[in-house]
């Protein structure tokens, strides 16, 4: 992976950590911190002090945030008018330069909102993007990175290329591919397949500076690697990851169903068992940390609400390695390289 | 199922196949005729006479085709101007009257193409759509149709309208689903999730005459059996079916790799893999027939290209059950109860 000029130290960087949000409790945020601080990443955590006591006792700095934005309310206006809540005042802990990035495991929504009135979009970027990592199931390679998972249903071919940009300047930054290959989300491969959308925004990446674009892919290709960098729309892109978890957790479930109908099967199953735990490990969301929210100024992850603990902690090693690996300012630099910004003003 | 009044019995049913486009050569064909003719359904076979001569010995029509339209061509240039292509002479004999229902595994743009201008559209209905049946990994329930598969890319609310309720008549007639749960593909539950065509088609659909419409479902809801039909526009339900594809398969190859790893994980396999049967079964794309094309004037179902012998008869015993139930009048009838003729006029 290669590093900036200006890069900063893991123990300079400060995660700003949304203290709230975390379905299973705060014993498992309290073992994600630890995890985290044992990294030499600094932590301020934003919340309840009385639950995020573990979390003070482990070396965290604890601030209180009494509120808390529910998955059930609308992000904007919940955001707009609740300073007081824990994934506000932790946005805006990065907005005022005390934290380097923004960690929540709280609804994705609120986060995402947050993250974008506190940080502000990048210059030139229309609409922020979620980036998420593909499990790596069909190949060896690092993980494809599937934007837009859901910021933006109402996208423009703009976009698309902007996301397409983005994710490549994150693939390079943080996840150290070096080339990475960058695709649209269609029907075919063909270059006229798919809405005037794709088609447009086909047209525009092609021969664009920087980007090795590498045309089409299909849903089929999504776990593949067949790409680095896979663009869609958000709407798109949230039906295809959910139906990619959707469909992995009912073939793995029925895979269970199967080692449980018979005693032979049941053998079976256990002395399989092993042997799959590099698919488990694959496959565990866990792993990845989260999705990334890209084309703001600044690092914002989105964790899993169902988060363990090695997902809190995993989801701030992003964060931080985002910030260590300049990932914003690349990003920055790349759409000026790839002419995104003269697009966005058309 | 309930029948129609003048249902046909199935020795008075005829199928229109075409003989060409089958990747498994004429062997598989042929053997999938047999099965078919079987069951007392009669077969006319459009192709190469030469290549046909199993399928003539074992009591099918054949009827010379010279043409073939392959999958690179694009279909409406090609359906246009190649009468003698299988698939359109295949078509014109279920226009003309000759046979009831049409069934190909080749290219499934031609066969859309050949099967709309042949047959042209149902009343009131803008654009046909494709319906195809997920297999029930997880659950035990009749198969969900997922509708637009990928007919129509640029889609209006009011072609998701439709595709909700024809789904629903095929549903019906054919899956034998008494009152079929329907919902919209989104991005979340609520009514106001989605993009503003999804939006406009969910307040269409509610409180709809005879449709039982449950709301908004998730890509991750796709196996689950929460819905009966499930509509959504041709392009994310083609990208949703090819996810969801390429996701079983490659998390079926990493079990198979698992179990391939070290010798006592290969005994487990093989232990466990007489359970997996039912999985596999659920999962083998023969078993469901293909998709069908809704919304023309009769029945037209797409094969998959690579189609065994199962998959073939299957096919044509899924084009012959719609033809006996009255598929296509039902649907009509569903549209006109529904108010979707006046949708159409809108």
């Amino acid at each position: 992976v290669p590093a900036g000029a200006d890069q900063p130290e893991t123990s300079e960087i400060t995660i700003a950590l949304d203290g709230r949000g975390v379905e299973q409790g705060s014993e498992v945020l309290n073992e994600g911190v630890r995890m985290a601080l044992a990294d030499g990443i600094r932590l301020r955590v934003f919340g309840d002090p009385d639950a995020l006591a573990g979390v003070a006792e482990a070396g965290a700095e604890v601030i209180e945030a009494p509120g808390e934005i529910s998955n059930t309310e609308d992000p904007v206006s919940a955001v707009r008018s609740r300073d007081d809540a824990s994934i506000v005042m932790a946005a805006a802990d990065v907005a005022g330069g005390r934290s380097h990035a923004l960690v929540s495991a709280g609804p994705t929504g609120a986060t995402m909102t947050a993250a974008l009135f506190a940080l502000r979009r990048l210059s030139g970027v229309r609409r922020p993007s979620l980036a998420v990592q593909l499990p790596s199931v069909g190949h060896d390679g690092p993980p494809t990175l599937l934007l837009d998972a859901g910021a933006n249903t109402e996208a423009r071919a703009q976009d698309l290329v902007q996301s397409a940009i983005m994710g490549a300047a994150f693939s390079r930054a943080v996840l150290g591919v070096e080339a990475p290959r960058v695709a649209l989300l269609s029907v075919g491969e063909e270059r006229k397949k798919g809405t005037p959308l794709v088609v447009e925004a086909h047209g525009e990446l092609q021969g664009m500076a920087g980007i090795d674009f590498i045309g089409n892919v299909e849903g089929r290709d999504l776990l593949a690697g067949k790409a680095d960098v896979i663009a869609t729309d958000g709407f798109t892109g949230n039906v295809a990851l959910k139906t990619l978890e959707g469909t992995a957790k009912a073939v793995g479930a029925a895979v269970g169903d199967a080692a449980r109908s018979n005693p032979v099967a049941a053998v079976g199953g256990l002395l399989l068992r092993p042997a799959l735990g590099g698919l488990r490990r694959k496959m565990d969301p866990d792993m990845t940390g989260g999705a990334i929210l890209l084309g703001v100024r600044g690092v914002a992850v989105v964790g899993h609400g169902s988060s363990g603990p090695a997902g809190i902690a995993n989801a701030v090693r992003l964060a931080a390695r985002a910030v260590s690996e300049r990932a914003t300012e690349r990003t920055g630099e790349l759409l000026a390289e790839a002419g995104a910004t003269r697009a966005a003003l058309k």
